[in-house]
């Protein structure tokens, strides 16, 4: 019996509500005074509401892997995250707030400086000196003037952040059978796009076509002359969370990329005015009647680890911490608590530790630990489990999944 | 490697004896004095052996996964209970009792209310208003009187309770390719039984001469005027614990379905005097010289939680922790306490909470821990672990399970 099939065939519809609350990033390592982020921040009532709650840690993947936005998302929203893997032109375009709907092909580029040698284009910069961001946002509009289609598909230049730009093509039997352009080192010619399978040779021909467009329109640019393309991909074919759980959901989330990926399982995004946790927590409130399932995304926690800023860490889950009263005030019938994956300030970067995890309904039992951490999780009643399993649990505790055998 | 494959190749036969007590329903969740049942049961002999044993908390299935007997029991016996399916059908035979063997076709069955309509038959009743088992019993003996055989085909009808009943089709060339009967909603027209694949055609052919000869018999009942079946199934090939293990299994259980299940995977089962666990440790030390396994099952920990009865279900733990000393007078090499899944009254009903696990053998790592409960089994040493590994434990303890490799 496979997993998804089990899943579809337990889960069932009532009308109990479900909220998961991911901190972006919340677990943490021994920093200063040898205590996490969490560990450190004064969190009244979060350790009230895990002393009757279940907690435990929590893998992102398994043990030891770190992984991106990408897999730990889907991960806590129930999938298998070695199942779909999202490409990196699709988080790409995401990230950036481009609309992707099946079918389109996403992509990653990249400005790059190339040089002509012996009538041979030569990369002597992959990033073009990282251009400015404004000059990246300069030239997107003058491709994407002089570029809106070729054939029948319709081109979509995105600014990232300096040399980087998404790009999204949309039109008929297009399939993400391309190689990337991007030679990987400096002094090589650019590939071209190649089908490595005849169902994408429309897509390479298109590419072709539009690489050519953009070196006769970079061609005067000192730095970004060219154009490299990476990561040419396409939606998964994911089941949505109405499918295999029959709920009906809605994501609360302020970053593009957090609102993409929860579209990619069918979430309903909500609009919050503003970026703030209150705002998004008005949002819930707002909406909470009409949905079953609410993922609510908060991101500095993630952001101020990347920089290594243990203390703006701090202060946003403090922070979470005193508007936990508000989330509780609506009485959900299952509430989760954790992070996507850990972003320790002490190591400026996603990591692979597992993340404390907080689950509460009536059905639990109660972990008697009044302390959420990573060093009280250790001793929790949910143990050390895997993020796909989360749902499961969420799912079994608002009675939404049936008995599985007689 | 293949799970049994390593299993069968690493097993063998030595004289020690295990005896695995599965306390039906056991785990709980906070109920009274926010304790579980086991926690509130006064145990001194439990807390006395889980000092001297390893304890932890089983998963029958998997996180979140709540299961039925069938799949819970296999889990425990050391199948992979997703790789087993137990049709419904199966079920409802085993316990009722009937006797099942390979090949045989085990159906359950609804006495239902129909009506004619432009020569349509219509359901206006799927349980045919639940009628008395009294009713039940009679009508089932008159469809047997009158239905003896089709074909070369034996057909056995096996009241169950209220518009329940179980049949059983025993001849050459039977296959469970035939689909339900019943059409899940009334006022529709009962499906006719068909085969989705060739081989089912017989079959296909015998139930519709049995629901023709059925009509006929029942035309002049008032509610009960026709049938429906469903969970059309034979038994799973699935290897028997004397092949995987080199086990020579027993089992001791007061109801039905139990026995069945434990005869699923070829245990002897052995005849008990009365109902009650004291007359289950007799025969347990009656037979104790003639099998190296036993699964020892008690049932009412269950029934009382299914009922909501905290006290009662406190009682029957008490009650069996009252009796725990016969069986340790035993000596056993390996003895293991747990449930099949929880059932705590809180929800009436079986849940996806992890179960209590005691494992007592001279080989343990001692827990240190003087209590058995589900509060203790958190940070006990076999932590959380999935129901079927439980067997293996077991195997390795009573030394029955060589060396892996070299």
């Amino acid at each position: 019996m496979d997993r998804e099939r089990l899943l579809k065939e337990l889960s069932q519809k009532n009308d109990k509500k479900i909220i998961l609350v991911v901190l972006d990033g919340l677990g943490g390592t021994a920093y200063k005074d040898r205590k996490t982020e969490l560990e450190y921040a004064r969190t009244p009532n979060l350790d009230k509401l895990a002393e009757i709650s279940e907690i435990g840690l929590v893998h992102p993947v398994s043990p030891g892997i770190t992984p991106g936005s990408g897999p730990s998302h889907l991960a806590l929203f129930g999938y298998d995250p070695l199942k779909y893997e999202i490409g990196r032109g699709v988080l790409e375009n995401l990230g950036l707030g481009v609309e992707l709907e099946k079918g389109d092909i996403a992509i990653r580029g990249n400005f790059c400086t190339v040089k002509e040698e012996k009538g041979k284009i030569i990369v002597v910069d992959r990033r073009a000196g990282r251009i400015p961001t404004e000059e990246n946002i300069r030239l997107c509009k003058k491709l994407q003037e002089k570029i809106k289609k070729i054939e029948d598909v319709e081109i979509t230049f995105t600014p990232g952040m300096e040399h980087r730009f998404a790009l999204r093509l949309r039109g008929k039997n297009l399939f993400a059978f391309v190689n990337d352009t991007d030679p990987q080192k400096e002094g090589k010619e650019p590939l071209p796009p190649k089908a490595f399978d005849p169902r994408g040779e429309k897509l390479a021909r298109i590419l072709y076509n539009l690489i050519q467009k953009a070196r006769e329109i970079l061609k005067d640019e000192p730095k970004a002359n060219f154009i490299l393309l990476r990561g040419i991909s396409s939606l998964p074919d994911i089941p949505s969370m109405k499918e295999l759980f029959k709920l009906n959901p809605a994501a609360i989330a302020t970053y593009p990329m957090y609102k993409g990926l929860a579209k990619l399982v069918g979430m309903k995004v909500l609009d919050v005015e503003g970026k703030t946790t209150e705002a998004e927590i008005e949002t819930l409130k707002k909406h909470y009647e009409e949905f079953d399932f609410f993922y609510l995304h908060i991101k500095k926690t993630d952001s101020y680890g990347e920089d290594g800023n243990f203390d703006e860490k701090v202060k946003v889950i403090e922070e979470f911490d005193s508007l936990l009263p508000e989330i509780l005030k609506l009485s959900p019938d299952v509430l989760a608590i954790t992070g996507d994956h850990s972003t320790p300030a002490l190591l400026k970067s996603h990591s692979w530790h597992p993340n404390p995890f907080l689950l509460y309904s009536p059905f639990v039992r109660p972990s008697g630990i009044k302390e959420f951490s990573e060093k009280a999780c250790v001793s929790g009643n949910l143990h050390l489990f895997y993020a796909m399993d989360a749902m499961v649990l969420l799912l079994a505790n608002a009675l939404k999944l049936k008995k599985f055998g007689a």
